[in-house]
């Protein structure tokens, strides 16, 4: 377990590198001319709000109300271009341009002003590095997978379900498909989806925009329907550097004694293992691999989403597994993944890989990796 | 109709009035000595965030990591205390306690940071004033009735309704009560609850906590359950000033001819209008009015929460209504309130009125005034 457990972290180590320090030469000076000036809001922009823009490049633009502060610096993650100074106007407001394009699909970001840390105003927030942060979107040319369409939608349940171990009112994120409602006697498969670490349950819908994407596979009939849930995963008290302490234990409680149960009692799924998969993204999937290898019996097929591999040796019964999916960004070390799903393959398991083309560990590699993972399932 | 619009109007002005404005006198200079140092993180804090801090009086403490800020300012909507200056000690932290005890219940409020309006990384947002803002909790004295208990629980979807009149595809949240998935054949009555100005869909389960009301009501045996619809209602482009402009006929569209339908085609429902109700608080009731007064075939039942008055000469016909409910808070003029349900009365109506003690046009009130309404309608 111990190869898969340190490509994870590797992944994991990166993203939460400051943008700042990752990015040291990014300032405000640069040729401009480059530019071009098509701006327009970031579709995750709250009610109304011009700023932040994008342009069709993918560089963003910022812009702050704050007369008497001293110093305003935008803070992007992986593919964001990293540190943004903005400069202030005559009218008080701050503003700045990255000093190049960014990667498309969604990025966290935060402001820092004189000082302390904040959310921009102008954006919706996501929650990411164990708070809520600002998000934008950069515009991707195959965004129409996840795009908003007149296509029969899912729903995405928020459910609370009594936890006894933890002795508290746990949330749950529960997306049914289209049909769900109308087919009295039809029962769906289940994917247990995992977010990463300091994210949270929100993560794959708000961020990850998994219904969408499910309803537009759906509607193409490429994807029988399941359901999918999310819950906190408890990683946020993981401390950095001390990752390789984290068993996920507590969790797979919660979630094979107490989910599992919760959610086989009130949908109608098929509760067989074969018919129920786990999988998750970043340190979602390190929980993965913990819980599947301890959890044979209950999960039949596995899915890791720039969370590290699984080796031939860590699963001790091929008849125990089903598919395994793995997949990351072109820019986060793919060869590791191909090498595994074909090492995997070639010890007789069914197993597969995808890379997601120029995008690091952020949500669009995520997104898509969901849109090819779940043609594999239940299959 | 110009009466319950004037006093919707009311007192939707009151609580926009910058809370500075408000209260003017309030500062960080006062009588330390009466505050009991019993500070405990708000229940609303972001995980592991230990400000802002709320006491057993109801003072609230602020403090805001800015070390080159030249000044931090909170302010606190109606009930809430105004602005509090922040004073910043020597590591760089702005800290400072609310001038007086504010009243129980939920709170809006944002930081002013060198003249730009941010929020308090501390807490969660709600959106309210047409923006995500701050919130905080004054824990209430009955807080039980909206509290997480080990009850069953019902579930609060996200829809996607695409909605032809806009063209886009809307969000609705609708919670079903803890039976509904295990009744094949029972069917539910409908209620359409609206937020106020600036607020949205979110802003009744969020803030309101309607579904934990809900759950423990139908725990209780207090209420037959019912299904609970939320939209958003279309108020965020009124302007000030200019409310009386306002017609809501485009939002009647989305409600009436749009939602109203989805939700009988995919939801459990009894589609007659002796089980559909429409209610709103604040803006939200003066959208009640006008649409239940234009469409007198659509809902049965009428509620009003802080959101003016029905007069009996409004309604053309008494047996088109089976109930109406009017409530406000004590602090925001529940004499209107409860004359107008003595006249209604007066002239053959099924009228209930409730007065929130001790509350102003916020949401404790209108959380108590949903447990005091839900067991009057489809009766």
């Amino acid at each position: 377990m111990k190869k898969s457990i340190i490509l994870g972290l590797c992944a994991l180590a990166v993203s939460a590198v400051p943008a700042l320090a990752q990015f040291p030469g990014s300032s405000p000076a640069r040729d401009n001319a480059a530019i071009i000036e098509d701006f327009k809001p970031s579709e995750l922009n709250q009610h109304g709000q011009e700023y932040p823009m994008v342009n069709s490049q993918g560089y963003a633009r910022f812009r702050i109300q704050a007369p008497q502060a001293t110093s305003v610096v935008v803070s992007l993650g992986l593919g964001g271009q990293g540190g943004t100074i903005l400069q202030k106007d005559a009218d008080g407001f701050w503003t700045g341009t990255t000093a190049g394009p960014m990667d498309e699909g969604f990025h966290y970001y935060h402001l820092t002003i004189d000082g302390g840390v904040f959310n921009d105003p102008g954006t919706h927030n996501y929650f990411g590095s164990c708070r809520w942060e600002s998000g934008i979107e950069i515009p991707a040319h195959d965004a129409d997978f996840y795009a908003e369409k007149d296509v029969p939608h899912g729903k995405v349940q928020e459910v609370r379900f009594w936890s006894k171990s933890t002795g508290s009112l746990l949330r749950a994120f529960v997306y049914t498909p289209p049909a769900y409602d109308f087919s009295k006697d039809t029962r769906y498969p289940v994917l247990y989806l995992q977010h990463g670490w300091g994210e949270n349950e929100y993560a794959w819908f708000n961020q990850g925009r998994a219904n969408l994407i499910m309803d537009n596979l759906i509607a193409e009939g490429k994807v029988d329907p399941f359901i999918i849930v999310t819950t906190y995963g408890m990683t946020n008290d993981v401390v950095f550097g001390h990752m390789n302490e984290f068993t996920a234990e507590d969790f797979e409680v919660v979630l094979c004694d107490e989910l599992v149960p919760y959610v086989d009692a009130n949908f109608k799924t098929k509760s067989d293992k074969w018919n129920r998969a786990m999988a998750g993204l970043s340190m979602g999937g390190f929980e993965t691999t913990l819980v599947t290898l301890r959890r044979p019996e209950m999960f039949g097929y596995y899915g890791l989403l720039s969370g590290g591999t699984y080796t031939p040796d860590q699963i001790k019964d091929k008849n125990q597994v089903r598919g395994i999916f793995i997949g990351c960004g072109s820019k986060e070390g793919p060869d590791a993944v191909n090498k595994a799903a074909a090492d995997l393959r070639a010890a007789g398991f069914n197993a597969q890989s995808y890379v997601s083309q120029g995008t690091a560990h952020e949500f669009l590699t995520w997104r898509r990796i969901l849109r090819e993972m779940a043609p594999f399932l239940f299959k």
